[in-house]
């Protein structure tokens, strides 16, 4: 089949379109030098046939699709190799957030993913010069393929229960790693059941009997000619997940697995007195930068979610409200337009969010290697703080884009299953999210109070008017943050005062202290998505500005109207507003109305990034969704044998 | 391995249990004598080696689910008919929502559903007796096997908009079927892809140029011996979906396929006219049905879901709070108990509205065969509105059950994915959520304003102070319904007044009326939970009553706390009150604790229906999840075929 027009209800939206998407695609690329780099890229590897499914991932069994991914995770670093196109890992400029190519090639995931993002970046950042020498070119020359090591069967985020052991042996200068427990078999890193052939474990150091904290091993688990799992090696799969079935998830176990001394990564351990506990110094960096990299995931798979559902329900047409008329396409039903402009905006606004945090990162970077840490604790509190409001956002808002498609949002054609399942997913990896939450309220508690993002705390005259504009609601949302901390913290004292423990008290007292975590987060989103776009819209052209703008009054008026419980309690919110701001809100989806699909297409996702029927570019929903299911190894035959061997006996009575 | 004992964990909870978990129990199954029978049921299928999986449907391919699926499907009709259980379609007992052995066997659905829930139920309710002779004996005795089609790949609940037409030609006396568009495919029935070989098609009866609204023609769609799609009949799969792999969904194309006059379904067309469009009659009590069994099913998917991550966090331990102490249990964390608990209130209070709408629907299954037609418009409405409700909070409790066993909760094994997948299905199917709240907003305008359960919408005196007791929050979900209905009527009339038609005026109030639709659903809700529980704790012993109404104030106090800005605008809520309130809830998850394991357990669910690794009954969830993960075929070999055929000429730098 042949598409090469374009659906006539896509065309009329793309000819009324008020602003130029190309200038806002650069936006996101931050430079109209890496859009072109970028679509180059595409070109160059979505050409290459070798990397397309025949048969979508979806019909495939659980090992196959591990076997494809692999395939073509190899071929794919060829081509990269053959283009000349090297991931740099040290120095990430902003536009690599937007790079594309992987989602579009993987749409579950790589059993290369940790080589990236842990394996290699481990060794650069706790190996010294020796180890890297040993092991960090053969790496990056894909000689050795690594994982990293950390979560246990039994234990996750806390770090001090995790069981598996590396027992100094002084003799022989060895250390023996040990799993005395089933809970303490390694549980879920990518890549290690059948990929890695070398891993980094985080275990209990213990030297003549005493406990020196978790310390990074690297560890061969298979032998580098054969790929068998080595003696002492206890390694597989865990079998299937809600997404993620290329990414080869393993457990792995040790039975007094000897490795040499120089197997401990030293550079934070030269001294030998393996005092400097690694997690509370370096790997700050690297969280913060996993964490960026969440928020910005986050947008881009609310962006992928509703640019599908923007262009299906430009080509949907549905009841007819008007006797006389046409069904409209649904996309003017302002209740679907409720559902979709938000995921617009906050996409957006979390995009925003992550290059300014990027950048917050990389000038503290600098601080860190002059040695100041003053930051640290902020920066950190904030990162979690953000990653759990990202996630929570975009998840929620990418399931509200596949059931805005009704039935066909249910298709695994529509991808837009596998889109919530990688969103999804976001909330619970790198510290699920009431967790990091907590953590976050820790770290910002031992912070300076009076931090930049923190300062707006310490104000005291919240007793201010509600004003109707994005300024004044972005203060409201910084009065509810301060409110919900104040009645958290006096909800506690309370507590303390009644004879609990303190850490009774701040459990009876957790949740209204994560809500008031989750609010602080929300401020800060709310301040930062107005503020990043009053320096960006100043560069723009007028109609771009206009759009913009209305976005945010948007996301501001949503938002508002979302948590108008405490905006009532805390902002000073009146009933007179409420009717003012829903009145308003009506009007901003009618004025976005004819920008809508300008707005998805600026996002300047590909067909084989998207990979969905609903959402090409080219708006042929019905003629898609039956070419893919005509690609069922089920449609291949009129009558499967399943006819003749049950069904005819039951129908004929025979059973 | 043997798993006979029970993780001391989880017995402790059971020993300090106060109430007596059978008793309850026997509540959900609608009387002890239904228990008995349920158990007797389940252990004699359950037993069956034939309807186990030996390795779990998560590892096949999409061809062989379904395989697996028809397979079960027929031994378990074999298993059914020889211990003699049979379903009696007509006069259903309420202990048959509790019917858990197709959830057991199939966890992913079952190609004969449409057989019990639509073709059966279609030929009883619309064909005459004639065609009943000819066709409903053979369905019951699955001699032929059907589905039901209505929806199409371009056009879903708008009834009107549906393209297949059924042209009748008085000459030959015949019908001729046939799609004129690709978007008139019939697509979505459950079994139509290769499973039935009969199919009841709604479609436009056509007579002499004259359209006479959609009418239900019974089709032979396959040859009843080699099964081959008959001539003109274009038949397949729809593909993967993200649940119901098991279900066989399909599409149904016509080319000009002709059927005798007698297989249009008669017994409302006696009269020739073909004047009485079945929709607005009988299936007004076939959508009723199937939107109970939807609020139960919700409830009940809750109630899997929420006995998984209860018991998981009984043996979960994580952090230590207290240095000297060991790790606590999960459960023990009040943020747990805040994300669990309300799912289990949640799950009662649908698992009681359900009932008592089944009950209200037979009482006026009598009233419509003596033709009082008086309560339809409000019970129908009535049921829209609670199918939206229902499944949508279900959806969120589920996805929160499931996030709260953090990584684990994206296992497969875990199956709080598949849960997921069913629970949100139901969003979506039988009219997407916002669809039928629109649809319940125009019956309930059209029925008379003081029907039963929408009199207290009349009431004026809505200006009484706010009650913390439960019946003042009955009270004030009622104000807040009128309160927000007042304000959408008269955002309405305004838009009016400014000169819009009456449908733009509607489409832009659209976001509030349907908003003002919904918390009519929870006013009802909220007073029915607490109306039935105090009908049903009357007749319960001290300690189970203790229970169930500290579940009802949890409801209750959880639901003000959520719609806290309603409340606040419309219920004469205060920021005391409030205080008080959030005090008395973290109360209640206190009180509530000891007895959250012995509440799952009274849900009475078999390790076969749950099918969690995570929410056994004995509680070895580790043991389990390691048990699960080497069923993996990729486990079966400890080096897959890749290595050989890329990773090795990859990592060899032979690429």
């Amino acid at each position: 089949m042949t598409l090469v027009k374009i659906n006539p209800d896509l065309q009329k939206e793309r000819d009324s379109c008020t602003f130029n998407t190309e200038e806002l695609t650069n936006f996101f690329d931050a430079g109209d030098k890496y859009t072109r780099k970028r679509r180059e890229l595409e070109n160059k590897i979505f050409s290459i046939k070798e990397l397309k499914d025949e048969i979508p991932d979806e019909y495939l069994s659980h090992k196959e699709k591990y076997e494809n991914a692999l395939r073509k995770a190899v071929l794919l670093l060829k081509a990269m190799k053959k283009i000349g196109y090297s991931r740099n890992f040290e120095d990430v400029h902003k536009s690599s957030f937007r790079e594309s190519v992987h989602t579009g090639i993987f749409k579950d995931g790589s059993p290369f993913m940790l080589q990236y993002s842990m394996f290699i970046p481990t060794l650069q950042g706790m190996a010294d010069e020796e180890q890297k020498r040993r092991w960090l070119n053969r790496a990056m020359n894909f000689e050795i393929i690594g994982t990293y090591a950390q979560t246990e069967l039994g234990h996750g985020t806390f770090i001090r229960g995790l069981e598996t052991q590396a027992i100094y042996n002084e003799k022989t200068e060895e250390f023996i790693l040990h799993s005395p427990t089933l809970t303490a078999y390694k549980w879920w890193p990518g890549g290690l059941a059948h990929t890695a052939n070398y891993c980094i474990v985080m275990a209990q150091l213990i030297i003549k009997g005493k406990n020196h904290g978790m310390q990074p091993f690297i560890v061969q688990i298979r032998d580098e000619e054969t790929h068998m799992p080595l003696p002492g090696i206890k390694v597989g799969e865990i079998g299937p997940k809600l997404t993620f079935s290329g990414v080869n998830n393993g457990f792995l176990g040790f039975e007094h697995v000897r490795i040499p001394r120089e197997n401990m990564l030293m550079k934070y351990n030269q001294d030998g007195t393996f005092k400097s506990n690694p997690n509370s110094k370096l790997t700050y960096g690297t969280m913060v930068y996993v964490r960026v990299t969440i928020v910005f995931g986050a947008a881009t798979q609310l962006a992928r979610a509703v640019t599908i559902a923007v262009r299906y329900s430009a080509v949907r047409r549905q009841s007819r409200p008007k006797p006389n008329e046409p069904e409209p396409q649904i996309l003017d039903y302002a209740t679907q337009q409720h559902k979709l402009f938000i995921g617009i905006a906050t996409s957006h606004a979390y995009t925003l969010l992550a290059y300014w945090l990027w950048d917050i990162y990389t000038s503290f970077k600098k601080d860190l290697e002059s040695g100041n840490l003053d930051r640290l604790p902020e920066l950190h509190s904030l990162a979690c703080v953000l990653k759990v409001v990202s996630s929570k956002d975009c998840t929620r808002l990418v399931e509200q884009c596949r059931m805005s498609c009704g039935g066909h949002g249910f298709m695994m054609s529509s991808s837009l299953p596998q889109i919530y399942g990688l969103a999804t997913a976001a909330c619970t990896y790198e510290g699920e999210n009431t967790v990091s939450l907590v953590k976050a309220l820790d770290q910002a508690t031992k912070g300076k109070p009076l931090s930049p993002t923190m300062a707006y705390l310490g104000e005291r005259s919240v007793t201010t008017k509600w004003e109707n504009s994005v300024d004044g609601i972005v203060k409201s949302f910084q009065k509810v943050s301060i409110g919900k901390l104040r009645a958290a913290v006096s909800s506690l004292k309370q507590y303390e005062r009644s004879g609990l423990s303190p850490e009774d008290a701040w459990n009876k007292s957790s949740v209204q202290l994560i809500s008031a975590a989750e609010a602080h987060g929300r401020a800060v989103v709310m301040s930062v998505y107005k503020s990043e776009t009053d320096k960006y819209a100043s560069t723009v052209s007028a109609g771009l500005k206009t759009v913009l703008y209305q976005l945010v009054e948007l996301y501001a008026i949503y938002m508002v109207l979302q948590k108008m419980g405490d905006m009532l309690l805390y902002g000073n919110l009146t009933e007179a507003d409420v009717t003012v701001l829903q009145r308003r809100y009506e009007e901003l989806l009618e004025l976005l109305r004819p920008n809508a699909v300008g707005l998805v297409d600026a996002f300047d996702f590909r067909d084989e990034v998207l990979s969905s029927t609903l959402g090409s570019y080219d708006g042929f929903a019905y003629e898609r969704l039956m070419e893919e299911a005509m690609k069922s190894p089920l449609n291949a035959e009129p009558v499967n044998q399943s006819f003749e061997k049950y069904m005819k006996p039951l129908m004929k009575g025979k059973l």
